[in-house]
């Protein structure tokens, strides 16, 4: 059975597990990264964003952008992010765990979307020793309500960065499903917009575990991989964090993943606003759909089996769609809201 | 081509990726642990060890040390470890960073194993808040010069250990290697000899990625969910990470790998021992042999394409078995050597 | 000349002064608080509360406070405090610093006050290990906007917490300014009402550095010298930290000096009501006053050399006053306010 | 009675009091070093150091060290330091806590000092990210030994540094004694040798409380007025930390205070080495003797109540003079060891 509560329910996309296999089959290899498949991922990912940028693979989002985060900034410095930005809401703490005690000054904004206005208020309210100094602002991209920073919001938001000597982090955990929706080559919303660092998840995109933390700014990478060690995020066999990364790349696999969630999430958008009982909720332009469910209708899929999460920041159901979501699980699970929306 | 740097250049054992390839074929999943496989193999490994464990998944053993380590002290306290303990030499001050600050103390003792007497030592040297307060002491089993604590020597440790009111981990790394080494019950060398927390290796006996963490005394492993998951420890695709421990456990195969890789070591000292240049270091118990090559003949062997670490605590090179470390790899290894050191 | 823009502004008090200076007189004495004054004074304190509590001196109020917290909590937990506590809005990150990264939730509450429903409200919001557990809630007494707890708020508060299963600690920075207003026993607002950490200020109360921790919880106090030792904030000297609050503590100065900042603050807010074109903001019942001002009333004070802050919570401006300051500058303040203000 | 267990037994010098007592009498002052007095002893210590160097006050020598190491590198970096330094021996894992983990890596020397070679080899031997990588040189001048580099080893320790991009700490707990000591201009041991930073003891040289931190290379201190702040580093009043500075800096009582504490130790030196039973290990070229005594005459001397320290790196004990140790105390001590050694 397929459930909606999120994309990392699923599992390892038939490329990216063949490409692990595929690692296996080569015998012993050095350990730590020096092996020869993840010195192909690194310039794979480098020819992708045309640009020279240094790749390195770590086990999961928290510690991506945890430690890119800490690597920007100072214990006593603090980073700028929206109030439902997913290290705010949903890392336990670990960016303040990592950073050894940065802060997290958050914004409000429509759409779960960081504004130029909302960065500069909050720069400029403070700029005496007794608040941490901010050094950072971070972007998700696709964001945790599933819409998308344009190129031209991005590039207004890196340019108020720039002029207030902040650097600017992307958070990626679903950065395929932004490129898909924007249909746009992945540079122009990274370092071509302004982006210094980007966390590009392979999790939530078909892979078994690994999220690549991707520096465009290559001085902001010094020594990282000291960092990495230390924070126990270098994995010993590291062909199997970072070739499975193949998979996704050869033949663009990351993005067909990334478009086939997003239509899924389109379908389940417009199928539910066709349902009068049912609002949906921000503009769906990724993989995820927020909609109001009556409270007894969301009772009853829950009775039956469905798995999905209340949204804590609105009130609504979040519903989101993987790379394996079927078309039939989406209909089926539309047609059961209808109908339960008309039992009285 | 096989090596002897590290038993993690070895890949993937066929049972562990089995495993892993059926739990992708479970379809959806939930997330963060709370899927079928994960409660089935932490109730493996509680059936294994005959005792009502807490056990928890990481991604490596920097992470899994460091963690423990972490949960069994504050940061003004202290861990006695052995000089040479992986944790002191080579994990780029993981322990200090994960902990906030917890210093090593560290104890010099013969076969890289601690004594009574080292702890003893270090415990009654200094009462003074000056100093930080020794609250555990940890044993790597088996050690990292290859040799085996015994059921006596651990008992005798943890016997102090309690005397002192320090706690008592286990860096097992190589668990398998000494449990295989010493043919006992895998609770005899840990929770029945006075062990609190062990720290189960599962990446060097054949899997891609992750180690255990092991909670005898479960009341230490409160709130160590929240601990892994602020520090980038906690999976969301956590059936990866958990479900390939079933190849292992599944019909021993945890002991056959470690038993073999103890074998190639037996293999490879016999064989040393017998070339006249060469000095076998410690006494080969588990996986690893240390040797004195003569200078010229590990760089020949360096020049054919053999990777060998040298060994920065004792002057010899440190020749690692692994799971599949080939029989006729280890007779051509050494028969290069021995051929090496008869030419002039 | 005087000013209002902190009561840190003002200098040591005879007394206090008095009992350095005769500190110094005895010649050697042993460091690190093995002396007799130091003693001395934590038996006084014990006294004063009425109960066998145990007494830290450090230097400063960012320092007690983050130090109690991190004692409270460990870096995946969390603490509830009110929006404009101090710990959130002016330690620059230090609760997070020395916690390791513990998060600061932050509720609303009238008068700078927390409420027993904002702490539920926080505890129930969440309970899965992607947010931090909440262990700890702090109450300022008396709060950053001038108001005081009364008895039955924080028995409620602290019931609350109980049921919860939080530490209650109290920032105590102006401790003295709210026994003084309540005119209440200090145990009835601490212990006895449920406070199991104090942090008790000294120097805005008259000494020239230095705060007391109280731990009401001997059990929590495990071990604290060395977290003190660690963190910086054992002093070698250490009785020309402690001597002074003998100057506080005999004929009970510290109320005294609590006393007359406290009627400043009357008069102050009393003349400032009878000028139409001011609004007292709040309701002064410590050594604080927030009102607004015409702007370009203020602009014109601070012209002439006064100095005070603009409140950013508030919009309105902080008037603090100081255990010396006399009532002819308030009263000179206060007239100068009402000219400008008829100004046209 | 005074005593050798440490020169933090001694109270304020009378001129550090004047200083104070003056501070007090200016009434209100601006807080968190914007006042008068701050601004001028900084000044002062720019003047004494003949260099444009940036000054920072803090309140003991724990926090002075620890902030300024990790203002030098990061969590996964390491500093080098002799095995009897402070730092390492005295701290209580303060310069752990405050880089968030950077190890110490610790070097022998003769006399209690550093060597270039010392240095070179830690620097030499790993070059994997399995260890941190060393980014900072700190030497203790005086030593803890009561030894004092001159400045040509500096100048020679500094040189290797830079070769090695390391850089140059110095923790000057009692950099008084040996400016007195080597009878050279202070520039000549610090800037002027290649020292980055110095931590400028105050409390031993009679402050009642204080170091300061003095930045030579400007661009290291950027932002360190926030890592102070978050630290619990930075006074309120100021004022009362900085002004006694004035007390020592006029009139060069600061070097007045050392050589005196320092003639007093070689009175002492000179007194124990005309006892036969009496060894005194290395040169006392500072405020220390160590000494052997034979137990029971150092038993006998404790019991009539004389205090002070065995040395755990040596063996012998451990006699310190302060800056107010008079000569007739020195005498009787070394009268009652001589009749005491004389006793059978």
């Amino acid at each position: 059975m397929q459930h909606f509560a999120s994309d990392n329910y699923a599992g390892i996309c038939p490329e990216a597990l063949a490409a692990l296999i595929e690692a296996n089959n080569s015998g012993h290899e050095p350990s730590y990264g020096d092996d020869s498949w993840t010195q192909q991922v690194c310039d794979r990912i480098r020819d992708l964003f045309q640009t020279d940028c240094e790749v390195f693979f770590v086990f999961n989002g928290t510690a991506a952008n945890s430690l890119a985060l800490a690597s920007l900034c100072q214990s006593y410095h603090s980073v700028i992010c929206h109030e439902l930005a997913h290290i705010e809401t949903d890392e336990c703490g670990g960016p303040e765990f990592f950073s050894g005690g940065s802060k997290l000054l958050t914004a409000t904004g429509e759409n779960g979307k960081l504004t130029p206005d909302a960065i500069e208020a909050i720069v400029t309210r403070r700029a005496d020793i007794h608040y941490p100094k901010p050094k950072v602002v971070t972007l998700t991209q696709s964001t945790e309500v599933g819409t998308v920073y344009s190129v031209e919001e991005i590039r207004a938001i890196a340019a108020i960065a720039k002029r207030r000597h902040l650097k600017v982090h992307m958070d990626g955990a679903r950065f395929a499903n932004a490129v898909a929706a924007l249909d746009v080559h992945p540079s122009e919303i990274t370092w071509r917009a302004g982006v210094d660092v980007l966390c590009f998840g392979g999790t939530k995109n078909g892979l078994p575990v690994g999220e690549a933390v991707v520096f465009f700014d290559q001085a902001l990478a010094a020594d990282f991989a000291y960092r990495l060690k230390q924070a126990g995020q270098l994995a010993s066999k590291m062909r199997f964090i970072s070739a499975p990364w193949l998979g996704l790349l050869d033949n663009d696999v990351w993005l067909r993943n990334a478009r086939h969630g997003n239509a899924m999430a389109q379908l389940m958008a417009r199928r539910l606003a066709a349902i009068p009982e049912v609002k949906v909720l921000f503009t769906p332009q990724a993989n995820a759909v927020f909609a109001e469910l009556p409270p007894r209708v969301a009772a009853a899929l829950r009775e039956r089996g469905w798995k999905f999460y209340q949204f804590i920041g609105s009130g609504g159901c979040r519903l989101m769609c993987a790379w394996d979501t079927k078309q039939e699980t989406v209909e089926q699970f539309t047609d059961e809201i209808r109908a339960l929306c008309a039992r009285q």
